[in-house]
């Protein structure tokens, strides 16, 4: 008998608690593992042992992990330092863990390695294996990874709901924040709220894309000449051609530097340099955190991710990370496969140039194929009269 | 044989199309109404007499206003004078209308009066009737108005989400802000969020309580050493004692005046004046506009007073708005009545001081009591497994 270890890494996602869900299931077919550890509040926990069996949980509760935004047992971003590995590699050892699964993304997985690497050093006989997570897409090798499909599916609706707002009552440039740091993923995700009849996004600003303010403000004078109003979806991460961001830093806290919103500041440059009334929408940590637009895909490849790494490692896999490779065919199908560790250890993936519109300021057709499968259910239909021809005029 | 007309006035709701289904539903009735127009664009387009006859609208299509946000038929904020007012009893005139409805806040009810009266003086035999649509809720006499509710439980359902977010990852503030203007009304139904087990908004800030900054941080940093994560809402109203906006002006265009976002003010108040990390979330439109997020019962209502309105109005009632009364006892019930349209013609209705924390930064149970019937279903059921007794400590 022997015991089984996991841990949240970095941000949450509206699906990491679907992956502990897929793994803690699949554990308990596997009679070899006697406890299901969760360490509560991420890597820091495994250090302090501070663990919870999550064998002794009753099924309707992990049930509901399914649909439960955040991380249900806590996560962390921990730095971690060399003697931390070695002491994790102790702790496993002292509590006869033989499985261990970090789930994360880039960040995590470079944990996910070096404790891997510590437990080779210390001889502790052990299978890490790594379940991916991230809303922001940008993990090596893997076609996608879980919780992208639900931040995705989120700007998508939300920017067609605002959309329609705008449409409605066309009198201003609307600026909509999206998440994804360095990877253009979520922004150019936004596309998908179009539904053909000239509502979505007129623009979308990519981070893969140098932002040009002249150019900027060049295309949002000219659409709300054309239309009144203007939807423009802006990733926090844009710099411009130095590499710089395009907000100024705030304030500096040790190492770490605050920026200003991305979208409060391209709704001021729309008010000051053109004199067009402007505003922002940042929705922020709840285009990660919702359950009511969670992409069932993205739930149902989140639990798989967690009980295939659990069979992995049950299996004698080590140092590998479980990802999906698409299947060619009309229709979407993915296949789950293992990773070695090395190959995603804090690589960063941003939009391939195929996927980015000539312009600089859309997406390609290709992109929309790739990406729609992943939102699953199509995107609410809306009506609008306002394009209809006048009974009287 | 007759005609009626339907205006819609300022911002949309969620279910602002879905009082233009019930009335329009409600139209199809009765045989003395041949056309059923709306205004293609608020009311600026009854002066320009841009009309689209709704009963050529398919059954289909028309069902898709219940879930439709933004305006389906347009609406506006157009300035109004005396003669354009007379211009729109010309027009009545004109096309026959004998029954007008214009949905809105305070200022289309005033929009409509003033039709009214210009009817009155023009001699042009027309009943006006308002139907009522606010996310703010600061309309008078009716208990609430549609529209409400589905910010209401936007904000709740956000906030929950969010709070669960932070709650998993507890390393920073997290300024919230709720949108309502001068009223607090969507800020203060974000405690609905609680479910009991310490989620939730930590702190909530109305307008109608002057802000204090030190008190504030004050707060903050003590419930940061408390707990890790903090969740603030705040409204985007707040305002200091002396009665000016908390944030600085950003832009001046003609008379109109531009602030910026409460919520990074006092993010970045956080971050400057504490050292906290701390980080804005503003979903702005998205709140108003969220077809996911609709209360069923919002929505219900909103058709009922659609409805209600034109069955008024070819009752012979005239000058009136739709309300609604709450009826005594444990469960919820309302009516609804028909108000004198002076007695809501730009009055603002903010909270009442029994809704509001002794405090100052929270609501009563008063309120919550009010508050938890509009949102319709229950807000969703989580887990989390960091309050639990470890397994190994």
């Amino acid at each position: 008998m022997s015991n089984a270890l996991i841990v949240h890494g970095g941000a949450p996602t509206a699906v990491i608690n679907a992956s502990l869900y897929g793994a803690v299931t699949e554990a308990r077919k596997h009679p070899e593992i006697e406890h299901f550890y969760a360490a509560i509040g991420g890597s820091g926990a495994v250090l302090k042992e501070h663990f919870l069996d999550l064998f002794t949980a009753p099924k309707e509760e992990l049930e509901l992990l399914l649909h439960t935004p955040g991380s249900a047992i806590g996560t962390s971003r921990d730095p971690l330092e060399t003697e931390d590995y070695d002491q994790m590699a102790r702790v496993i050892a002292r509590h006869n863990i033989r499985y261990v699964f970090f789930t994360g993304g880039n960040g995590s997985m470079d944990t996910c390695g070096k404790v891997y690497q510590a437990c080779c050093r210390a001889g502790v006989d052990v299978n890490v294996v790594g379940i991916p997570k991230t809303i922001d897409n940008d993990i090596s090798v893997t076609d996608h990874a879980p919780g992208f499909a639900s931040a995705a599916r989120y700007i998508a609706e939300t920017t067609a709901e605002i959309s329609q707002d705008v449409r409605g009552l066309p009198i201003h440039v609307c600026v909509i924040e999206a998440m994804g740091r360095n990877a253009g993923w979520i922004a150019a995700a936004s596309a998908l709220a179009r539904s053909g009849d000239g509502d979505g996004p007129d623009l979308i600003y990519l981070p893969e894309v140098p932002f040009d303010e002249d150019a900027f403000l060049t295309e949002v004078e000219r659409l709300h000449r054309e239309k009144g109003g203007v939807v423009v979806v802006a990733s926090e991460g844009l710099r411009k051609a130095d590499g710089e961001p395009i907000v100024e830093p705030i304030f500096q806290v040790g190492r770490a530097v605050y920026y200003g919103d991305v979208s409060a500041h391209l709704a001021n440059l729309v008010i000051r340099k053109l004199g067009i009334k402007a505003r922002s929408e940042k929705p922020g940590i709840a285009g990660r955190a919702s359950a009511a637009y969670q992409s069932r895909l993205d739930r149902d490849e989140a639990v798989e991710a967690g009980s295939t790494a659990v069979r992995a490692a049950v299996e004698g896999k080590n140092g590998v990370m479980v990802g999906f490779r698409r299947l060619p065919g009309e229709e979407y199908r993915a296949e789950t496969i293992l990773i070695p560790i090395e190959e995603v250890m804090l690589h960063e993936r941003t939009m391939p140039r195929e996927f980015i519109a000539e312009n600089g300021h859309d997406v390609t057709q290709a992109f929309i194929d790739w990406c729609r499968p992943l939102l699953g259910e199509p995107v609410r239909r809306y009506v609008t009269f306002k394009n209809r021809p006048l009974s009287v005029d």
